[in-house]
């Protein structure tokens, strides 16, 4: 609907019916005003997969939800690398809702995985803001391709389950910036969602539904975003604060209560009408693009989608070992599938996002159908069971047994439900214990031996050294089974990467010591060293790097080449590389490029994920891939200008097989356009004033001009040789030493000169 | 003087004498008034050693210092843990003082070694607070003994030489209170040092010298400090500001410039003349006490005080490593001394504690007096030089030959001056090539190799492994050379501890991404978590560990006792253990004694000293050590009424062979006595009511009155068979739940009910 159309509409409302659009009708609908044609519309969790509940929802909204598809979730999806692939999972879950009424899909979920013991990492994509944003963007561009709304969420810095409803995270601006917001910001304007959900918890003290910074001045003025904003369920504190600070859809209902509110508020002018009218406008612009766009042929392909899911999956796995080449597995080979994932896998996590899903495809269901596969060549023994974590003797022994029977054995391990959930944290990165002492009597009896693994966040591998192949499965949605067997015997050979680090212990990781905080304040007083920002600047061991991932092929990489050396932040800077395809299959890659700066007065991490690209290639076939860098590329968060910033210097350009391990690097000159504000004062540095060419005349000038306060001859005074000062001492110290420090140390300088000097200084253009 | 005399002094003097009284003479001069009676009067560098300028002394203080002795340095002594020890250098330095007619010396340097790459670390005490404070306590104890005033310094925060002049040092009120306040509380409280010196640096934001929170509240308000305050020399920034906030007395002399500031504030009203009052009646109640208490018969015995050097230096030797008891050495084995240390040793660091040594005495000028050593058996190479880092094969070739001829050999190795010193930090923790080459060289020759350190802070030991012992001598003083030879032939059996972590690498260290800060903001983002705290709380290696040292017998402990088991915070703890000398030699343990917080709601370190004692015990003795614990042994700083807190709960008294190695432990139950403000709000959540007894109460019984918001109810309507929330979750929900959130998920409950039910919280007793 036009934008006069909506504003015209609005005017011929109530104060009471445009207060009433700002909460929902119930638990899953928003409110219509029928004298109006503006139709109330239902929204449902799930970015991936519908979770859509039927007519007898219940006010806390957790009663049976309709037969749906369970697609891999966020952990697994952001390990594909692949925008595309993501994007045909958009478009498969925007047909879902055509067909089922659906207007928006409250997802996706994209918080940065600051700590891997957030309890819904599951559903985030990554520890980089830059591939979190990316797959977010895919995911949304996707959903809306199909004229359904996205609602990415949880705006802001929601990264921990522990307290989510009270706890404040408190943060730096630059983090905030580099971080956390930058997760959001390049789906927001690229994508430009219908909506967006604010985040339960605080951000510096303040409720993300009434942070005025965030969801206006953020969201709205600077990124362009021009949907509505709604809360998380439940997640609304003061009702009016929140509409003045953006947020225009309180969910779920509030049974008239803050509506109320809102009409007492702008009837005692404490609020004005026209954040009201604006708001309306905003949400009723959105719920209008999803009336006036439905696809009345819709059909909700359960099969294909299951397909799809299968598909997708195949993309997502990530071969995290693979000694001797053991995988992929020959048809021919007596293969024991040990574990009870092989039966009944974990696929999804606990929380809104769970799928009631019309299916469920285990590895040994594939197993019966899949041509890859000879089912007699396989047995199944369960191993051990989830529901507690204590030894099941007799089923472990069945297991060791199967395994020295088999030539091969497979373990579907992983994480039970209870391990990882919305709602509550880890509290260690451990998988069961009698899940590792199986893998461990399994090793010990057969030499071939496999871990797939179904989790959604890392965990500790004690047992790698002693199994041959370990296969990352993530929570791959309900189609695991089959999208496994199919890597597992080469049909699809695996091609994903580790969006996260897998560190070695939970006590490595960068907010180890912070995370959850303490009295409802959780401080992210590791900045911007998140993931593997932190481990690559403290160059820690890890067990798998972020941007890992093995393959059945292999690559090779040559030709790093940019299309200029030295070059100003305004101009884009092209970089190729060749890659070749050097094994003999065929098989998908993720060309990583990172930037790292030389020098610079900015504490920065080593390097940083700046443009990444899946490939595929055939067995001999070399590819060009060309990225295109702008500034951002190279800047910072500046808290001086509170604007993005290069420093002229120097960066490399760093090809990467993954966050640890540079392959390629090219260093470019770049200069900054930008000219920070400069206020010289009495506290002004020697060493500071000599780096600025006109400060550097002007001090030399006036040093010349005052007497004994000549640079070299006060360095000669100060010559030493009692052992008290030596020439490095003297270099600092001459540096670092403030103008008014003369005053100390220069005989007959005087106060009066320094502040002429100051005052020359300044007024130098 | 009495208080009523120096008033009445004051109340004589002109508002320009007063005003001149605000600043130094010259470089070490304080000003007198010779019509008043007021003396002039000197002060010195030198925490370890009297580094007073002759009268030729140049405006910058660098020329020539008259002949002294040389002390150990505080990075030696501290390792000592021997409260008794430091004193009686104090007493030393008083006498020397006396004798030369300095009124105070300007140390001890107390800063907390924040990070190992501060180039002054040699100077101070300690990377724990408690340490830091005991040790220079005694120090200031033994000086002031005999009426020598000190200036404790660098008050505070000053962790760092880089841009020490106008970085400013960032940290929460917590980590400033239990860290780096803490290194100077006990110290000020139980010593009263005559005066303070302010440090360079700022303090979130604002400069030292005019930080009236740290000047004037907390040092002479909280803990009870009554001299006088002086800058760090050159270390004032505006004189005004900085005597309205405690700064007393600005050095060197600024040649009546600020002077005439005071004065001309006070004329025009901006400045109270009584503040200027009080400033000089507490900095003439210093002047007056050294006059007034005068030694004429002091005289600087300068051979008797070498031998006090060689002393203390025994005393402060950290023994590494001693595989195979390969020390001490007996007179009889042939011994190739190897390393230019060994002839002139490395024994004290660059800048203004640099002491003009009267004599030196190195290891090898040792070997030719002390009956210990038979120096027909002792061969000496050079092996390496350390001017520059620049292997010299000949010179290495020949060391190698010494040691193969040899039974053993001993390298004297370490840092060069240029690699610390005031004014810069290091860079890394690198010994020179050269020297590390060398020791690699020597020990593939000779099976036998010890190394000797000479070095104000920790150094990477890549050789460590190939040589089997192991002694860190630190900076010791001009007596180095026959502290060592005495510790290697086991005249003295080393007793030293190390007062701070050697870290594997310089990128384990807690502020390693920060440490330096950026544009003049050093961010302390680590907070509490320095030295020990981190590396035990992240559970890491280390190269050798906090409190660690060995000696040439050996010691147990048993019988852990506590006179009470539970009790309030203000009761008296007293703890007791016995310690058995089980070796064959007399020597020396320091008991240590950490708190370790079992639970609780605030984030803390695993351990922190609470109590250390140092005792002799001859072989098969046992002696019982008992310390006596008050309540900040359990107490951390609470930042919400600002003030010291012990949190209710369990805590383990543990008795450790160092940071990482709990020996015994006892768990105790403490009693608050605190009552901590408590406000509930609609954002209360259940859980936090629920803990409370009374708020238990009130909120169940205003649960059964409102319909649909019992609590048992609410759980049972979100029972959940779809996977959608399990047992944990819906558990972690319950808990986490603010009061509002009824709002959105109980039906009926009413926000005025809500309001009704916190004021019936806050208004229970």
């Amino acid at each position: 609907m036009e934008t006069a159309k909506i504003k015209e509409l609005v005017s011929r409302m109530t104060l009471e019916e445009k207060a009433s659009l700002c909460s929902g009708l119930d638990f899953w609908h928003t409110k219509g005003v029928e004298r109006l044609g503006i139709p109330s519309e239902m929204v449902s969790d799930g970015p991936h997969g519908l979770r859509k509940q039927d007519d007898k929802a219940d006010h806390l909204g957790i009663n049976d939800s309709i037969q749906a598809v369970c697609f891999p979730a966020g952990c697994a999806t952001a390990s594909s690398f692949n925008r595309e692939l993501v994007t045909k999972l958009g478009e498969t879950l925007g047909e879902e809702c055509q067909a089922e009424n659906v207007s928006a899909i409250l997802g996706p979920a994209m918080n940065i995985k600051r700590s891997p013991l957030c309890g819904r990492n599951f559903e985030y994509y990554s520890e980089d803001p830059l591939v979190s944003t990316e797959m977010a963007g895919a995911l949304v561009h996707g959903v809306q391709s199909k004229h359904i709304g996205t609602s990415p969420k949880h705006f802001m810095a929601n990264n921990q389950e522990y307290h989510r409803l009270t706890s404040s995270s408190e943060m730096d601006e630059r983090t905030m910036r580099e971080i956390y917001l930058a997760s959001f910001e390049g789906m927001v304007k690229k994508e430009k969602p219908w909506t967006i959900m604010n985040a339960y918890n605080k951000l510096n003290g303040t409720y993300l539904c009434e942070n005025k910074e965030m969801l206006t001045d953020v969201l709205r003025r600077e990124w362009g975003f021009d949907g509505y904003v709604m809360t998380d369920w439940g997640a609304m504190n003061d009702r009016v604060e929140a509409l003045k600070a953006g947020c225009n859809l309180e969910m779920p209902s509030c049974e008239g209560a803050t509506d109320a509110e809102i009409v007492a508020a702008v009837q005692d002018g404490t609020l004005d009408e026209s954040v009201l009218d604006k708001s309306c406008e905003e949400y009723l612009n959105v719920i209008f693009k999803y009336e006036e766009n439905r696809d009345k042929n819709a059909v909700f392909q359960h099969e294909k989608d299951h397909e799809t899911a299968r598909e997708i999956e195949e993309e997502c796995i990530v071969l995290l070992k693979n000694e001797d080449a053991l995988l992929p597995l020959s048809a021919d080979k007596k293969v024991a599938f040990i574990g009870k994932y092989a039966e009944k896998p974990r696929y999804q996590g606990g929380g809104s996002s769970h799928i009631n899903s019309f299916k469920t495809e285990s590895a040994m269901d594939a197993v019966e159908f899949l041509a890859t596969v000879k089912k007699e060549n396989i047995t199944f023994a369960k191993g051990f069971d989830d529901v507690e974590d204590k030894a099941d003797e007799a089923l472990a022994a069945k297991a060791v047994e199967a395994a020295a029977n088999a030539d091969v054995a497979v373990i579907f391990a992983g994480l039970p439900d209870s391990f990882e959930s919305e709602g509550y944290d880890r509290k260690h990165l451990g998988m069961p214990n009698c899940q590792n002492a199986l893998i461990e009597a399994v090793a010990e009896a057969q030499p071939n031996t496999i871990v797939v693994l179904h989790n959604g966040a890392p965990v500790e591998m004690p047992w790698l050294g002693k199994v041959k192949a370990v296969l990352e499965a993530y929570l791959g949605g309900q189609a695991v089974g089959g999208a496994v067997v199919n890597v597992l015997y080469g049909n699809a050979n695996p091609s994903g990467r580790l969006a996260e680090t897998f560190p070695l212990r939970i006590q490595d990781t960068p907010c180890y010591l912070n995370y959850g905080g303490e009295h409802d304040k959780s401080v992210y007083s590791e900045g911007v060293f998140v993931g593997y920002r932190y481990y690559t600047s403290k160059e820690m061991e890890v067990l798998f790097p972020f941007g890992y991932g093995l393959s059945y092929t292999t690559f090779s990489y040559g030709n790093l080449t940019v299309d200029k050396k030295e070059f100003k932040e305004s101009e884009k800077l092209l970089v190729s590389v060749d890659v070749t395809n050097t094994g003999a299959c065929t098989g998908k890659e993720v060309v990583q490029l990172y930037v790292a700066p030389k020098g610079g007065t900015i504490i920065r991490p080593v390097r940083e994920l700046k443009a990444f690209e899946k490939t595929e290639l055939a067995p001999g076939e070399t590819k060009t891939v060309t990225f295109e860098l702008d500034s951002r590329a190279y800047a910072y968060w500046n808290t001086e200008i509170h604007d993005w910033h290069v420093e002229t210097g120097a960066y490399e350009i760093q090809i990467c097989r993954n966050a640890q391990e540079v392959l390629l690097s090219e260093e470019v000159q770049v200069e900054s356009e930008t000219v920070l504000p400069k206020v010289y004062t009495l506290n002004s540095t020697m060493g500071e004033i000599m780096a600025d060419p006109k400060g550097k005349a002007i001090l030399e000038q006036a040093m010349s001009e005052m007497e004994g306060m000549d640079g070299e001859s006060t360095e000669e005074q100060m010559q030493d040789d009692s052992g008290v000062i030596n020439d490095e001492m003297m270099a600092a110290m001459m540096e670092a030493m403030p103008l008014r420090q003369m005053l100390s140390f220069v005989p007959g300088v005087t106060k009066e000169a320094l502040n002429q000097l100051v005052a020359a200084l300044n007024a130098a253009e």
